[in-house]
Order: structure tokens, then C-alpha cells, then sequence
């Protein structure tokens, strides 16, 4: 089972993640019910940080087919783990990942993590430790609710809201993955995850950024791969006009520079110039017949990443986007509890 | 079924009420079962303010019929939500209301939230911005779990009580909302909803508090408006001894001067001469027959509020008032979600 | 009902302890499944204090037979309540024992309470004033999920682990509890407990810790009690090395002085020199055969309490310990409220 983890969607064949948008949307049309296939079984989640959208569609999608969810949310820093290996414990660490990994993989059917431990450098954080810990001491398999570098089952309902909205060939329509201006520097779980996505389905990638502002190498790479697998198109930009054009797709989300992470007020300085990097109306009515869609995993910061002309206008899908976080859940916990 | 929020009692019939509580009478006595008709339904609490009674009983309200609750409690200040319209996002809240309202629609069957969001003056807090803008922006049916305004499901338990204490023909029976004093000032959510209960109910209601502390007066509009329509009667008085004669029901409750509202100081010096306010055996021996019911909606201070002698006296009810709040939301929750 | 609560393993005869050590390994086993035998059942768990496995096991154990479980997580200080009677409810606790233990018995089929309230001292802390109150005023099962005193599901679970490896005849086996450093004082709930629990297994007890770190001397008389009752045999001892050897369980466990409970700096001296009371492999060489098993209730300090190549050896039971506590768990609620 443990190959059936989802650490990454990286982790799972296309054609693996293709049959599972196909059950996604078919669990969402009522085409496939399954109403007690989880009957019995439960899903320990725990959150190292909090989560109001993860933890209630995966609770949700436990109900939905008579399984459960056990909500555990330690809190920030109210749980702290140890990591390492062959440490003396001796400080504020109480327990070891090990024990809590084999402890609750005797207690529930899989295990679900959410966790972005702090970290001093990006060398250190882009490890992805905790959920990677998780795996590898759970006998039971492990779902990854967002960790520092990936947010797969974001992921998974991206694609499935680009499918609805433009069919399963999605040869040259064009995703464009815009960087925003926030107040904070955030993670790049999401926007890697999403461009990922996109990669798979086999569209026309951009990435859109402010200089200073790449992806980690690895996951550029990681987009690139599954692009020439796919037979779509990468490309990079600094001029967010220029890149939504034509757009059939855009995604807006902000991450922090991963070059000065952990040196905030360098990042700060970096960011502070961009705050025109927001999605508006013209920015919309640019792209492919001025119907491309707007894109979001929220919670989204209104009139700083995008205006609100746009989101109560014809482009936004963010709420569809939110509820297939659902049903891409029920399709991937059938998957790896269903029996079948 | 916009219509079949429950915001506040307010909102409902006469007859709609009514029938409410006759069904949640019948529900408690197990004259109706309806075990599974929740099933598959879930409830989506979310709680900006904590919660005892309300969570719980409500919990086990979706459990007695097959179906789920699934409790949000950001807690206090780890959600911040904006409420305002147009704003740019770029301090500390990372959420619109927009967003949240129309997700958790798409998650859950219903959504009840409970807030008193803080504000620096009462014409600001008595717009009640928080629960109102859950119900515009949801699709599916919004429960008021308490706001600033309302508490409607203590209304409803309240009247339940008052109703398998007396029957269900209440004209001439004497209810007295009696202010008590606090440490703190509390707010008017649940006495207002007290009265407004007893009012649709068709008593004679007293509402006695020292001077300084009326209620809002569109409040003491509604209950008048509920009594000219019931047939009871409505008075005020300042001086408890009085209005605590010959009472069928004492309703002890502590609240604030909305006069003196967002001024600590002087609010509690307003306060802090009516200690004496509080509900003795002294007191309840002056109801009518020395039979009079002591209410009250918990958490209690004893010797505060009532004295031990009260409580653990023939006279006090909290405790099946308590349990009539499971009753009463199981009424509600089959009438919203029950499908017929 | 209320002779059936499970205030501490001390209240129910070894006639009924061991049968429910026998339900349990049934239901581990699959012998017995009682899939539905909790339908419509309800457990409220209320946390004064956080937990992890006691949580979730619970939780998972109500839904392996239908019924569910609701878990409040009050959080330390968010929930201050009263235990004293007549007191004047005017400082911070808004709610008193009385009325928290009679409102959750009219919602739930049993409340389970974890909770060791701050004391100023042992003679005030001993008291176990929490879970008594809880008990004294509900009209349900009241389960405790760890006291001051006492951690009966632990004591259950660790009684199990010992019979799958060593049998029901247990008479001259030598059971150690063995004292460790830990940065911090700990409570003496888990050794007394699990003391206990040897003893009325019949084992040979010895209780092995520093000078001035004696149990209290009513867990002792308990544990004497038990042994006189079953047939094995008490010692005490100050030197580890000379107590491990020949053992055939060692149960290793931290906890604070109790001559100096409540004078950190004065029990931080007392502890310090004690730091090689840790459980290491040349000292689990030394057991019986070099067979002897390792228990800990986890969370455990690696390299503290006990050293990695102890926990990654062939000693350790660990995981076995805290998986028992569903089983445990499993058959008490049944006994409590399978309605056999």
C-alpha cells in the first residue's frame, strides 16, 4: 500500500491521476455514489497548522461514503515533534516522529498531515521532513494535506475544475501561473502543485513572476518533465500584461522568494515594488475571447491579489475550484481505502 | 429555503414556532424517533466564539438522526474574517465573508455559526454583521448558534421548558426577566431572546433591571410586537422584589449597558451597586404558590447570579432546560434538512 | 450504573478487570466483532488537558461499533470551572462542576474526563477533586482519561500488552517500574497505574527510583493490596542495574518528587544527578534471558527515558502498548454501555 501514499501527485502515474479525475467527476455527477464503501474505516488527520477548507472537505468526504475523520490539530508548537535522528531528547520535543507515526498508523486506516515546520533556511525546509517522516514510519498510507513543497490534493482539484471547464484535451490551451503581491511571503506548495497540474494535463505553461521570485529548480523540473511527457509547452515571463494575453487559464498566487528565504526584510524589500501584480478586470479581458477563467485555492485576499470585479465576475471559478477539493478527495480516499 | 434560517426566532411564525416545539416535545418524549432521517446530511458549526452546551448539543442533535456535525472553532482571532464590502485585504485578515459563506455551502447541508464579533461601539455591534453575512452569502440554510443579537435555540429551549412546565396554555402566567449582576458586562443576546420566547408564548412579561440597563430598544419593539399578537401583556420595573412577586417564572440573566457600551469603566461603576440583584430562596418563595420556576441558560455563577440554594431547590429547571436545547435543534435541524 | 464508572482500575473487582482484559484480546483478535453494538451511542470526552492517543483511540474504539464519539477540548485555563462548594462564583470560573457534570449527562451515554487541575500542593492535588466531582454529580458513566492520581485505560492496555507476550499465568514473573530522568516533573498517574495493574496480574513487583522519589503512600498500600489479593510479591529499590536484572517486564516511567511537589527548584536539584536512570541495551541484556520486554505509555524522550537501540531492539512493545488502548478501550465501553 505504501506506493498508493499521496505525498506528492508526483508520486502517482499520470495514468493513475487521470483515472482518478475521471472517478472525481464522476462521484461529483452522482454517476458513481459509493455510498458505504468506507463504512468502518477512519482517517486521522493532523494539522500542524491550521485549515478551514482541507479539514472540512476531507471530513466531508469520509461522511459521504460512511467512513469517519479523527480531527487532531496540535496547534502551532502545541505538539512539537522531533525529527531528527538519534537525537538526545532532552529540550521541548516530547515525542518522536517515530512513535507518533507507528502509533496512529495502529489506530486508523490512513493517516492525513498537515505541516510547514519552521526552518532557518531553504535548504532545510524544502527537505519536507514531517510529511516525509509520516511516510516512512506509517504502515498505513499517508496523505499530505500540504507540506512545505506540495499541496497534492489542491492539485488534483485544479485539474479537475479545468477539465469541467474545458473538456479532457487540453492541448494548447494556455495556464498561466501568476504571481501576486501579499503582505507576507508564503509557501510555493500550491503554485508548484498547481503548475504541476497543469503540466500533466498537457497545456501551455507559463510561469509569471517578479525577478527574485523562481520556483524551487527541482520543481521547475519537475513541471518540465511532466510536460514532455504530456506534449505541452513551458515557458517563463516577468511581465504578467504580457503573459495573461490570450490566457485561457489564470491562476493567481502569491509565494515568498525562495533565494532570500529566512532573511525577511531582504524579501520584504523584494516584494514591496510589485503590488501590480493583481489580477483585475483588463487583465481578464485580455485573455482568449476574454473568457479564460480566474483561479484561486483560497482563502484569497480581495483587492490585493484580485480585484473584486473579477471574482463576482463571469471568469472566477474559485468556489467550484473549493468544492472539487471535495469530490477529488472522495475519488482518492476510495482509491486507497475502497477495497477494490 | 433561504427563508428557513434560523437567524433569530424572530425571522419564523407564530404558527412555524409552535410547531417547533410541539415537535420537539414530541421528539424528547420519543413520540417521534426519525433515527436516520439526518442521514448523509452534515451540519458545518463554526464557532469564532467558544462553546459548551451549544457545540454538544447540537452535535449529538445530528447524531440521534444519522447524520454528522462537523465542528470549525477557529477560536478567537485565528480567523479573522472581513466583513466589510470593497475592502483592500492587506492587514490581518486573510478571508472575505464572500468566500467562506459560499464554500462551506458547498461542503456542508447547512452552516451555524456563532459570533460576537468585537466592535467599538453598539451601533456597530448591533448590526450583527457576522451572522448576517453567512446567511446572504450562503446557498443552504444558515443556524444562528448566538450572535451578538440573538441566541434563538436558547429561545426555543426556553419556551419548551416554560411549556412542559405549565402547558400550553400560558395566558395569565407571569414571566420575569430578571436582571442579575456580573463581573462582566454580558451581552443581550440571550435575555432579549428570553423575552422574545415568553412574548410569542402569550405571557405576562416583566422585565426588571436597575436603571441604566435597558435592552435595545428594537428589541423591547419585538417583544411588544410578539405580545400584541399573543395576548400577554409587558411592563418594566426597577425594583426585583416587586417584580419577582407572584412570578410563575424567574429568568435570572446578567447583561451590560448598552448605554455605556465600549466604556469599561464607567460601565462597570454603573454596575457595581446592584450586587443585591441576585435570585435567592427569599425571592422565589415570593412566586406564586412559592412554586415559581428558577431559569436560567448556563454557565451560572453561583452565589453570583443564584444562590446554591436556589439551584439545588425545588424550584430550578436549568438542567431540563439545558437538555431541552438538544430537543428543540433536533426539531429545527429535521424541519431544515429532514426532507419533507 | 454509577458503580460501573471508571474512576480507576482500584473501583472494579479483579474478577471484572480480567474479564475485560479477556473481551479485549477477543475483540483484538476478531473473536468478537459487536460491530453495532454502540449504535446511536454517544461518548463525551472532555480534555482539560491535551492528548493524543487517549483522543484518538477513544474516538476510533466508539466508531468500531457504531457509535461516536464527541470530543471538547476546553484547553488549559479556556475553560475555568469551579469544585468547591458554597464558594461565590465572583472571580474567573463562569461555571461550576455541579452543573458541567449534570448538562453532558443529559447529552451524552457516558462523559470521559482527562484533567489534572493545578495544585499548590500534594495534599490539595491528591485530592483528584476533577474527575470526583465529574463522577459525584453526573448521572452517567463518568471514564477517566487520566487524573492526578490515576490512568485506568493505560493500566487496562499495559495489562493486556503483558498477557499476549507472557500468558494469563503470570505468577513469579518480575515486573520493574523503573523510575527515569525527564527535564521536567511528571505526574505519578501512569507508574502508580501501571503498578497496579502488575500486581493484580500476580507478578513480582518491585518499584525501582531514586531516594526521595517514592510513590505516594496510598498508591503503594493499593499496589500491596492487589498483591496480597493475587500472589505476587513488593520490593522496593534505589539501584536500577541490581533491579533490571532477571526482570522479565521494564516499565519505564519519569515522575516528579512528591516530598517536593510544588518546589520546582528544590525537585529540578533533587532530579538532576540522576540522569543515567535511563533504560539502555546492556541494561535490557540483563533482564531475564536478555528477553525481558520494555513498556512506556509513549510519548517518550528517546535518549532520555530510554535509548534508540532499546526501542528499535527486539524489548520493545511500545507500539503493541498504545495499540492495546483501543482494544482496552473497546471492551470497556461495551461493558459500560453495550446494554449487555
Amino acid at each position: 500500500m505504501k506506493e498508493m501514499n499521496l505525498l506528492a501527485t508526483d508520486d502517482w502515474s499520470d495514468k493513475e491521476i487521470l483515472a482518478l479525475l475521471d472517478r472525481a467527476a464522476k462521484l461529483k455527477s452522482c454517476a458513481e455514489n459509493a455510498e458505504r464503501a468506507l463504512a468502518g474505516k477512519v482517517l486521522l488527520m493532523v494539522f500542524f497548522d491550521p485549515s478551514l477548507r482541507t479539514r472540512t472537505s476531507f471530513e466531508v468526504a469520509m461522511l459521504k461514503h460512511g467512513g469517519h475523520a479523527v480531527c487532531l490539530e496540535p496547534g502551532k508548537g502545541a505538539w512539537p515533534i522531533e525529527m531528527r535522528d538519534k537525537v538526545v531528547m532532552d529540550e521541548d520535543a516530547a515525542e518522536h516522529i517515530v512513535e507518533a507515526a507507528r502509533v496512529l498508523a495502529r489506530y486508523g486506516d490512513a493517516i492525513a498531515v498537515r505541516a510547514f515546520p519552521k526552518a532557518e533556511t531553504w535548504e532545510e525546509a524544502r527537505q519536507d521532513q514531517m510529511i516525509k517522516g509520516f511516510a516512512r514510519h506509517s504502515d498505513v498510507p499517508v496523505i499530505n494535506l500540504e507540506s512545505t513543497r506540495r499541496h497534492p490534493c489542491q492539485g488534483l482539484a485544479d485539474a479537475m475544475t479545468i477539465r469541467e471547464r474545458f473538456g479532457t484535451d487540453l492541448r494548447g490551451k494556455k495556464f498561466v501561473l501568476s504571481w501576486a503581491w501579499h503582505p507576507r511571503p508564503l509557501p510555493t506548495a500550491v503554485p508548484a502543485s498547481a503548475a504541476i497540474a497543469a503540466a500533466r494535463l498537457g497545456m501551455e505553461v507559463t510561469v509569471a513572476h517578479p525577478p527574485g521570485f523562481d520556483l524551487d529548480p527541482d520543481d521547475t523540473a519537475t513541471i518540465r518533465d511532466c510536460l514532455n511527457r504530456s506534449g505541452g509547452s513551458f515557458s517563463e515571463s516577468h511581465d504578467l500584461d504580457d503573459a495573461v494575453e490570450g490566457a485561457d487559464v489564470v491562476y493567481a498566487k502569491s509565494w515568498g522568494s525562495l533565494e532570500l528565504f529566512g532573511n525577511a526584510p531582504a524579501e520584504a524589500e523584494c516584494r514591496a515594488p510589485h503590488r501590480n501584480w493583481r489580477i483585475d478586470e483588463a487583465r481578464m479581458e485580455s485573455t482568449r475571447d476574454a473568457a479564460g477563467i480566474f483561479m484561486h485555492c483560497l482563502p484569497v485576499r480581495r483587492n490585493v491579489v484580485v480585484t473584486d470585479g473579477v471574482l463576482e465576475g463571469p471568469w472566477s471559478v474559485v468556489t467550484d475550484q473549493a468544492e472539487n477539493r471535495l469530490h477529488a478527495q472522495r475519488a482518492l480516499l476510495l482509491s486507497l481505502l475502497g477495497g477494490e
